[in-house]
């Protein structure tokens, strides 16, 4: 086998371990907590279905490869939960060695590609940054609604923090957006998020 | 919230059910059984990575696809294993009423392209289909064989059944099958797969 094909499987085999990186969402259904290979997923899925309703038109492939590969980071460095401040002070540096070491595993243009892809999510500056970032707040969402807003009575949050989160949703689909706040008004409504 | 996007929501969340469908495959590390969900994410990027080793151009954007939602109907289906040949003689039956019954959660014509999309994927005919197959069975290859071939081992399956599955790998990508036989010869070797 050629080295570059060995690195490219020496990569495919690494990022199995993002299956291990547990969040603080939970399945529907009351069901255990979400990984982030599964979270990834669902976002692809989901970009795919509703990209439609994107403000702005969007290389859907490329959100959808945006949307696959946005956490394997975490392999190294962790779930960072959206509410925890004290954890989000280092995100950005635990995030960029994890980066270095992960792709680093692919050939040189594989790296520097899907490196790109990243940070491209991370800067969220471009249409499709924006939907992706839409899917990776609307993904969770839906599944913490579904279970009647479990992981936000869990935590204590308020609706201003996840209207805080929410202003990136809004800035990839205003009619996601909408979905998002008819959704946390309703749990405001019914207590499971402090107004 | 008009009918359309709330049956795009609605599929959305139904899929979430796949993340509790469990196959025979074991994470890498001797992990835990592998579920639907996290085995399409890792073909799906498996694809983007290994797309210049297909045997003949690709849609890689469709192949993604395809291999994001090729388990959907398990679901309802359950998953059948590669070598469980009673199984087998029931899967079709069960995947079709499933494809039917998930897919018109869907406004039509959304339903209509996935299950065309599932369809090709099953009737293996294109180069896409090729492909997402050849991902289909390097996936679980990769992890079983990162864990000594232990779920060989534990379904006492021989080296001749893998053979025959893999005949779609070669038709796929003829470099990843010489991978694939490597692994193979090296775990008929260690006693892994019954020669």
């Amino acid at each position: 086998m050629d080295d570059r094909l060995k690195k490219q499987l020496d990569f495919c085999l690494e990022i199995d371990k993002e299956k291990n990186i547990f969040r603080q969402t939970h399945l529907s259904g009351h069901g255990r907590n979400e990984n982030d290979a599964e979270h990834a997923w669902h976002m692809a899925v989901m970009a795919y279905l509703l990209k439609e309703y994107a403000n702005e038109e969007v290389d859907i492939s490329k959100v959808m490869l945006m949307c696959l590969i946005h956490d394997v980071v975490e392999i190294d460095a962790g779930d960072t939960y959206a509410y925890d401040e004290e954890a989000k002070k280092t995100q950005k540096e635990r995030e960029e060695a994890a980066c270095e070491r992960i792709y680093s595993l692919l050939p040189k243009d594989q790296k520097e590609e899907l490196i790109a892809i990243f940070k491209e999510f991370e800067e969220n500056t471009t249409a499709e940054a924006r939907f992706a970032h839409a899917m990776d707040n609307l993904q969770p969402l839906l599944l913490n609604n579904s279970n009647g807003g479990s992981d936000w009575i869990e935590h204590g949050v308020s609706a201003k923090q996840v209207y805080s989160r929410q202003i990136n949703t809004e800035k990839g689909s205003k009619i996601l957006y909408e979905v998002t706040d008819d959704i946390i008004k309703s749990n405001i409504e019914k207590g499971s998020l402090r107004s």
